[in-house]
């Protein structure tokens, strides 16, 4: 197969970042841009990053296999319109391929593909595209601010009827447990992300402004508050791909996320509970995409169908 | 579309049903046998009924469009194989699509179809095929003696990478909850099914050898501890549902089997519950194929086909 360019995105809740990427997964040049809370501000500056990553790395617009987007929410298939945004909240309800295709347009031939998905999904499509593709099932899981998951069957994302599935940091694993962001309790989210890990603690170190990242390093350092907070969270880790594992028996989960950087420290309990807690285990995987499983997702949905027909 | 005739066959765990189904859902002729421990034992059994039904129906074998055979545990596809059957130990292993084949064969033309799937499996794929023709995506969840699931994703049956997915009723939503019979701790089927009821009946209404239906009758009489029962049992039905939502954004939510004959003394809390506990709903509703889902999703497994290529 000859060789193909195309250009990716991935819209964070704080960060974006625009690549031009080969068909092999190679990253030929990337430009790192501040998401701005107003969308139509947005716009003009992606575009500019597209003709940079397109000069930068010697491949002219007209030469592209397409423009895939990975945006933090999600979308409506058929309108390429933003749904429910936490992060994003001026961006619910956006037409992001609609404008982003109406900047872009004079740039580019008139039939090139413009693909805007929900970024787990881009994410787990990165990963059934350029690290698994002799994987038919796979799920992928982000366990970073917040947790997301994407679900891939038959070699497809799968949206769901209205473009909401694959929420599985929302899967309720203790109805007695913490108040989720989303206003529930007891979310996988509000047990085992970023945020549970330093909300826990805020709460029980009793220190006002603690990170995430504090807590692995108090851990680490032998703080056994800090370590039973870390247990935790990597219990309910197990807990979460247990579940999956019972409901999907996918060929395996990939997974991704800021947590990942400290997974060597949550891995062991994670695993232990999740062999625990499932009948059957699949290969539970950290994405070797790394930080860039977002932006080489958004690429893969134009190397590679994501949708059925 | 011309009319078709297919043999469904539903073996459960102490009971089979044979029929004649024509293709637009009515069962022409019906017969019940007990299962046999010993699987081998069984299939002159099913061939009998196979040749009855179609006696006392009046197609003759030769006219059949094919057999359609759900049963109590995990399919290996491939081989048409039982794998993990709790209720129906003995038939763990038992390859029930070439014994059934090779008992069949020589009364019926070589090439008709003959397919085996789970039952809960087959369930929503006769819910698919007979009640819900406009819905790409469904769930079918069966609330019985356990709690099983199947799903349908693009109109086809989902089996997962092994023949394994759909468990719903082994995730944990509880993970201090009841031991389950899976030997897991708060699996949904340990919160809400039959069994589920009829255990906390005995403990805590002291009563040695409660049903699952004496509790609902107690309680439908008044007493405050049978309601509390069913009140729970619900509110997990509520979580389970809304797990499932998070995670698929199916079309709608089938449910069946056995506890649903008194799903209205369940509904309201159980509906509350769900509503509470996911960010969006999705239609519920009870499968107007009753107690013969299974049988009529087998025939179903003929008419149309359950899985891609």
């Amino acid at each position: 197969m000859t060789e193909q360019h195309a250009i990716g995105m991935d819209i964070g809740g704080t960060r974006a970042r625009v690549g031009l990427v080969r068909s092999d997964g190679v990253i030929l040049c990337e430009q790192k841009l501040p998401t701005l809370p107003d969308p139509r501000a947005m716009i003009s500056q992606l575009v500019e990053a597209v003709k940079g990553c397109s000069d930068a790395g010697g491949v002219p617009l007209e030469h592209l296999a397409g423009i895939g987007c990975s945006v933090a929410g999600t979308v409506h298939l058929q309108s390429q319109t933003i749904g429910k945004s936490p992060n994003l909240p001026r961006w619910e309800g956006f037409s992001l391929g609609e404008a982003l295709g109406r900047a872009i347009r004079d740039l580019l031939p008139a039939d090139i593909p413009l693909v805007v998905d929900n970024d787990a999904n881009a994410a787990a499509w990165g990963v059934a595209h350029f690290e698994a593709p002799e994987l038919r099932h796979l799920l992928y899981v982000t366990i970073s601010t917040g947790i997301g998951g994407g679900i891939v069957i038959e070699r497809a994302l799968y949206h769901g009827a209205e473009g909401n599935a694959a929420e599985v940091g929302h899967t309720i694993l203790q109805p007695a447990g913490p108040v989720c962001q989303c206003g529930k309790r007891g979310c996988w989210e509000a047990l085992s992300s970023g945020t549970a890990i330093a909300r826990e603690g805020r709460e029980r170190l009793k220190m006002e402004d603690i990170t995430t990242e504090r807590v692995f390093e108090l851990a680490q350092s032998g703080d056994e508050t800090a370590q039973a907070i870390l247990d935790e969270a990597a219990f309910y880790i197990g807990v979460g791909l247990a579940n999956l594992t019972e409901i999907f028996d996918s060929g395996a989960i990939f997974l991704g996320g800021g947590v990942m950087h400290n997974w060597e420290m949550l891995s062991k309990q994670a695993l232990e509970a999740y062999r625990g807690q499932s009948r059957w285990q699949v290969p539970i995987w950290v994405t070797a995409l790394g930080d860039e499983v977002g932006l080489l997702g958004a690429a893969a949905l134009v190397f590679e169908r994501a949708t059925p027909d």
